[in-house]
């Protein structure tokens, strides 16, 4: 298929994100907190999805105000898209009546196919991905959490923020991808689309990659994958995307017991660490490590400002965290020159600081004033030497009674955010007693808000920093 | 000085442990929640210090109910240990009083010496070392956090436990000291002894090492050092300690910027990052990373039996966490060994588990009973391959609703406590909203104080396994 067949064969996949009505097959009658059909019920509902709803179930009834349908042939409207959360056994029957229906598009949670490692769940999910294909329905899954869009309130959590961002993410695992979109909203990272696959027995990685390509709203890709159905093909999309967006990609399963367990998790065939690795970096692809790094690059990604040098300086409190953070940035390859006499000089002055500050670069301020820390963190920005901040503030160490101090200090930042934000990174150290949670959570909603790229670790924020270079073209 | 004599001359350090009473300079009368006098007398009363406390300042009055006394010379009793919370230049006065009331020790939480990096800080801390020397007073400190005992009260934060355990840990760094004992409580892991040194002009890392060597509280010891003041004596110290007890050593200040950090931080000159590792390695000592890991490993080492083999098993919840859960581990050095049909189908029929579920090893139970869950550890935890378990709970993946019943599996693990407590890691994964964050720490204090190892993460967990077995030549 030549480049231009398949990118508008995926261009289509646009109706797949904007159903005006959906139908859940597998929604109990009976309030049960583990029955899937009701968690995509109150996932639709909760994120306000526009479009109307039909819950199915053989018993029929009604639940939140709706009539459960016995049959999806019996729902008196169109249906744009089907969910399935009903046991693998009759889903061929399912489907063959959506296609009796009309039905364009199905999204398979029900898992117990190739997945399996049996003959039985290979030739099932061969079943029905061929009845789909013959009556030119698109399946999504089997054995994934499906789509998450904002923007028309399609979730796959009752808990999903109804925030869009500019960062789409393909995902083949769904805990995962459930995970990477709560840890976002902690930070403000909001995805534009999430898409968990499954076992993708019919639209695959590369399918989806291809449409994000076109995607306007999509800034940034992210990929966690465990094993591809379609390699050559898989890598052509890849490289062509990378050209074109910044895409960053998370490979599961690149041990023996790790590939083992892809293959009874999504019945995917994993490749070696080394192999992953060469054909990732040949593509011009981001490599991350876990999840968490993932979404950690991708806040980068879509917050800052291109950069132009790997000098950062790194304005905290504490003198060992100081110490570590040191070691922690130039580990990671990034250069923390030191200050001149001059710079250090006025710092000083600013600060009016306690003994035991220091001001060489990591500069370790204590006891200054809001205004002093203010001022001192706008005169080591406005160092022609310096391209990027770190500002690192110790939630975990202060007593209870000092974390309203701090969060003083980090509300006097927010104040000069749209001079600095695009080119600052804060990290509120771990932290270590409920109280200070609640603080350093607070303190980041202000800041992220305020358009900072906000870490809970220095380590996290090194790392990423330097991919985000190294992305640049700048190492 | 021969091994008998410094022994027997830092066993005699075990006074500065016991002291009778304590009197605590800079102490303002005016309620400051930065005033550190004021909090070193919370932190001894919120502790339970069991002695006589006698607030100092030259402007006299009262607080909680203590006189505070203008000088040192008008307390009417004999004071046995002394915190200095004032500025550096009235501390020779406050050296040559205490000579005067015979006080034998003295924490210098005073900054403001050898740590400023210029000629008056270090002509100051010389002499006010020299003046205590002269006097037989000993000085720990300046610019420390000082002395943790929570068996006597001893404490430098009004929030520091009042549980004492058997680790014990040594600091260079006031901040990284008290995020190790407030991270420590978290997860069950309660420190000793706590001593941090700051500029150590007296007393110093090697005279706190001999001391702990011969500390019969104290089963495992973890130092956070930024340079030595005796590089050749301690050295040897470490290599005697570590062939008596665990010791886990991480070094601050191992890059160039680094390095310039620990300069004016605690003014100590610190070696190379290469250097630093092959002497650590020669000495028999465990190299640890950050103070998480230092907790991460002092976890193992006081609570793990001794291990046999390289074997875990993974049990746990999620596909894409099972995935990474056998790569992490695989990668960290463990072995997670593929378990025979047989065991398969026996965990199958015990725990009922729906499609979707996995049992090669890592294991992935979803949608199990309670019961079944429980059996299913018990029959893993029996198979006479594996020697350690890691089981991972995911708490960030699951709606606040479905939190309680993770909740009930942590109950029903805690049941069977006894039988694999020594040998079983938890993960409860990280979090992702308030609700699922508060379970997680309800789950882990029932699990820490049913005797299990806690952490927040599969990479953590995976390296400091590998630690303690390679420190146990297990690898």
């Amino acid at each position: 298929m030549s480049d231009r067949q398949s990118s508008s064969r995926n261009r289509s996949l646009e109706y797949l994100f904007h159903p005006r009505s959906i139908a859940i097959a597998g929604v109990s009658r009976k309030l049960d907190a583990w029955n899937h059909g009701q968690m995509y019920l109150n996932s639709l509902l909760n994120c306000g999805f526009r479009g109307r709803l039909y819950p199915l179930n053989p018993g029929g009834g009604e639940i939140s105000g709706l009539t459960i349908y016995r049959n999806i042939r019996e729902v008196p409207d169109n249906v744009d898209y089907v969910i399935s959360a009903i046991p693998a056994r009759f889903t061929p029957k399912l489907i063959a009546d959506c296609a009796a229906k009309g039905v364009k598009a199905i999204h398979m949670f029900t898992a117990g196919f190739s997945e399996l490692g049996n003959d039985h769940g290979r030739r099932l999910e061969q079943e029905v991905t061929g009845i789909a294909r013959k009556h030119g329905i698109r399946l999504i899954g089997p054995n994934g959490m499906g789509l998450h869009y904002a923007k028309t309130g399609l979730a796959f959590r009752p808990d999903a923020p109804r925030q869009a961002g500019t960062a789409s993410f393909i995902s083949q695992s769904g805990g995962n991808s459930m995970y990477a979109i709560r840890e976002g909203v902690l930070r403000g990272l909001y995805f534009n689309k999430v898409i968990s696959l499954g076992n993708a027995s019919d639209l695959n990685e590369a399918d989806f990659l291809e449409y994000l390509i076109d995607d306007p709203e999509t800034t940034a890709i992210a990929i966690y994958i465990e094993g591809v159905k379609e390699g050559q093909r898989f890598l052509q999309v890849l490289r062509r995307a990378a050209r074109i967006k910044p895409v960053v990609i998370y490979k599961g399963g690149i041990t023996e017991s790790g590939s083992r367990a892809t293959a009874s998790h999504t019945g995917s065939i994993a490749g070696s660490a080394v192999i992953w690795s060469s054909l990732i970096k040949q593509t011009g692809a981001i490599e991350a490590h876990s999840i968490e790094e993932i979404n950690d690059i991708m806040l980068l990604l879509t917050m800052m400002s291109p950069p132009s040098s790997k000098n950062i300086a790194i304005v905290g409190m504490g003198g060992g965290a100081s110490v570590l953070a040191a070691d922690i940035c130039s580990s990671a390859g990034l250069t923390v020159p030191a200050f001149p006499a001059e710079l250090r000089q006025q710092l000083v002055e600013i600060t009016a600081a306690e003994a035991g500050s220091s001001f060489h670069n990591p500069v370790d301020i204590f006891g200054s004033s809001r205004s002093g820390f203010r001022r001192a963190i706008q005169l080591i920005a406005g160092y022609p030497l310096i391209d990027r901040l770190i500002i690192h503030i110790p939630f975990g160490y202060v007593t209870d009674d000092q974390v309203r101090f701090f969060l003083e200090f980090v509300k006097s930042i927010t104040k000069i955010a749209p001079e600095i934000n695009r080119r600052t990174v804060i990290v509120l150290h771990s932290t270590t007693s409920p109280a200070n949670k609640q603080a350093a959570q607070e303190a980041a909603e202000l800041l992220y808000e305020a358009g900072f790229a906000v870490y809970s670790s220095l380590d996290r924020a090194a790392r990423a920093l330097s991919q985000f270079l190294h992305y640049h073209h700048i190492d």
